[in-house]
């Protein structure tokens, strides 16, 4: 896939300062100017924000942070950056006039995208002189985990910058979906925009309160949509007719007076009193920053949800998840200081999330062997065993564990794991990991495992490649002078 | 919670079945009429449908299912029933004419709703002796597992009759949203409308095509919609200014001319044809059955996604989960047949779903612990550890788990697992479990498992109740005559 190598955030609010994250998260350096005085604070809030929702949404290895640096112009940001993002307010005569300065700032070669969500890129584009490398990208909040980036060009953007904005995207899990025409607020926001006028109407008309508007969507084609749209869900309602027999069965409404949506709803003060009452009423128990961390938690699980669709191959933002996490294995991690062999080795730091806890709050049974086996997948790719390796054909497969509960996890509480390697010959690797409390360093389970390496095509144990016996010898090596933990060789109920 | 005893639909397409599916598999016998020579097999292949999307969407007992019996006229298959639920086809007349008839058959303490998508209810119940029990509940596709039903009262529905339905809605799953006032089509149907108006203007007008109109929409708002809803999550865009805020930031683009929705298209064969090849060009590539099937799974996992959400609370359909669930547990399964203790107890039927396996279609080293988990459970629930015991503050919890992997399970593979009670005591249970291929009766995994009673807010172990060990005894003095399992006893990699 082809990366971006550097980017410059032109505005640092919620959107700027999340595409900011996006891409230090992604391991790119990042050039920000704002000269709000309270940028580096709120990029500072997406980032942990951000960062929080990565440690949740995804077990692969994401590559050493990039540097956000925050210059004192536009100048400064831009220079050397290869993808300029535009993110400042809503209002032409100003964008335009930043994108002109971004543009005489740059090398012709570098990207320029506009976070506009209604603005026209042949309006915005108008004094560049290099015009066709500037498009619309137009992401949706939170940046950070929605995939989502509508690539709008303009009168003088070229095809090429479009498929390069395309192509550089997916590196930082992104899905660039090009338009064919502009249009002012493109698609997401024009549809947008027909259910809020529309939404409007009914809380106006007191059919429903802004509570039960939203339990009707949740509860019905929000879930629909998370997955497959619009089109594809109605192909499935037309039955085995297809889409021919629901444009038939379903067109007839289109003149019936169903919208108010051939008037607008004037917005005075006595609507815009009754939907802040009731969205005060509906959501006022929480605050801001409770609603996003649910959000964002939905958000995660969702996306991990759909990771696991169409057969585990991955479907909608679940496959633009699929997809990044694979090129996060491939690039595995990058450059990281080399481990110290001399103790049991810290590969692991992770949280008990949402998904992992039972009614109670407590982390559940099986979670514990989840974290024991993505420990034991660390100690594997040290070793060369990584994506490319298992794709390849080969691979350690566990034929044994023993467990111990020693403490208990609870929802938020911060883990890290151990491992000691115990045995090992050219076939068989047996080990020792404990997972800690991360503020306690209580030691909360054990687990000794039994991998054997495996042919996964002809489904048999056969020995491992040199590379990777040569990789494992001096951790195994190294371990041998340690002593054996306590609860080594034992079995069930063994007494002590 | 208030629960329906009987059943009757009238009408069994696709949204009657589902409606029939929603009751049988809630333990509710269901008496059906539809003079459609498919009906059976429709209704049945929906069933078939809900059966395997419930498989894998809860672990939570199911009663024993409900029977459907198809009659030969509406007065047979209303008789007795308590909740009535009409599904015909979307004419006035017709809908008209079928509910007065119901309504002439049942006893008047019967509840009657519609699934119309559109009709008023004050149009429906005009000719009934009996109207104050009739309303709309509007469902959607698929009805078995998105929770949504719009209640909807015309001018002679009294009050009681919704609160009556939403109550009786709980314990199947769903939740019913009373509207304050009736409209033709309603909320959800108002929203979809605008939506779709706008959707086949950007067809229309080539602006994009409709896998883009569909990737927009699931690759952004569509996860958001799916937790929250429209004015929440907008809410949430406000920041900590919050509604107030937003609505002066957004009001503005009312007065602008972004939807096209001043105008209705003409859907004309042209934009018909256009729409059915771009939808073949998208989708086509699937059959309608292979893409229902990934809708359920997508569903599931969302919904299970979402049961996790705010802290392990549940959040949106995920909460209505967790209620339907905690519902079944109380109940317990309703009777089944006593199991037989002179073998290993077979507990468990289960199957690899899309989240169980990893990139290569195996199913993942933790759900085998999982499964694990899940049937021992089932023996605690056995001997009377059941949902209301655990709350009430004492538990068993496990304290050690030895696991052999002897075989692998794909994708879709039938699964079943027994176990074996080794040996117990007051505070201590041992016991041994196997998973297999229910096709090939191949032992695929094995785990022998310690367990401890404890006092779950003391933190400590103590004596299991008399109840509880009176019910243990006669499973372990059975267990006591059978062989030891090969495996018992073993640590990690001992030889044979």
């Amino acid at each position: 896939m082809s990366s971006i190598q550097k980017a410059a955030c032109i505005g640092g609010g919620v959107i700027g300062g999340a595409w900011a994250a996006r891409f230090v998260l992604a391991g790119i350096d990042v050039d920000m100017y704002d000269p709000h005085p309270e940028a580096e604070r709120i990029v500072g809030e997406v980032l942990g924000n951000a960062e929080r929702a990565y440690a949740m949404l995804t077990m692969a290895p994401l590559p050493p942070r990039g540097k956000i640096t925050f210059c004192k112009s536009i100048k400064e940001a831009v220079e050397g950056a290869d993808w300029i993002q535009e993110s400042v307010p809503e209002r032409l005569e100003l964008k335009r006039n930043v994108i002109t300065q971004i543009d005489a700032a740059t090398d012709p070669q570098a990207l320029i995208g506009s976070s506009t969500s209604g603005l026209m890129p042949t309006d915005l584009q108008r004094d560049m002189k290099h015009p066709e490398r500037f498009f619309v990208a137009h992401p949706y909040n939170p940046v950070y985990l929605l995939p989502l980036a509508e690539l709008v060009g303009g009168q003088k953007t070229s095809p090429e910058t479009l498929k390069a904005a395309q192509e550089k995207l997916a590196p930082i899990g992104m899905k660039g979906v090009i338009l064919k025409k502009e249009i002012e607020a493109f698609v997401g926001d024009r549809l947008l925009e027909a259910v809020w006028r529309e939404g409007l109407w009914l809380i106006h008309d007191d059919i429903c309160d802004t509570e039960t508007l939203d339990d009707v969507i949740r509860y019905s084609f929000g879930m629909r949509w998370a997955q497959m749209g619009l089109f594809e869900t109605y192909r499935i309602a037309g039955g085995e007719a297809g889409m021919r027999h629901f444009l038939a069965q379903f067109g007839p409404c289109l003149s019936w007076p169903w919208t108010k949506l051939t008037d607008v709803v004037d917005l005075d003060d006595a609507l815009i009193d009754k939907i802040a009452a009731q969205s005060d009423a509906q959501s006022g128990a929480r605050g801001i920053r409770e609603l996003e961390r649910i959000r964002d938690e939905n958000l995660v699980g969702i996306m991990q949800a759909l990771k696991a669709g169409d057969g585990g191959q991955g479907w909608g933002a679940g496959k633009i998840l699929a997809e990044f996490e694979k090129h996060l294995w491939v690039q595995g991690g990058g450059a990281k200081k080399e481990p110290d062999f001399s103790a049991p080795l810290r590969l692991l730091d992770t949280k008990v999330g949402a998904a992992w806890v039972d009614y109670n709050g407590h982390m559940t049974e099986y979670r514990y062997l989840q974290v024991f086996a993505d420990t034991a997948d660390m100690l594997l790719r040290l070793i060369g065993v990584d994506f490319a390796y298992v794709e390849a054909g080969h691979s350690y497969y566990t034929v044994e564990t023993h467990i111990r509960h020693l403490g208990e996890a609870k929802l938020g509480q911060k883990l890290y794991s151990t491992l000691q390697v115990l045995s090992s010959d050219d076939k068989r690797l047996r080990f020792f990991t404990t997972i800690y409390n991360a503020e306690t360093n209580e030691a909360l389970a054990t687990a000794e495992q039994l991998m054997l390496h495996v042919d996964s095509k002809a489904g048999k144990s056969v020995a491992a490649p040199f590379d990777v016996l040569a990789k494992l010898k001096p951790i195994a090596e190294a371990h041998a002078k340690l002593p054996i933990p306590e609860g080594v060789g034992r079995s069930v109920g063994q007494k002590r």
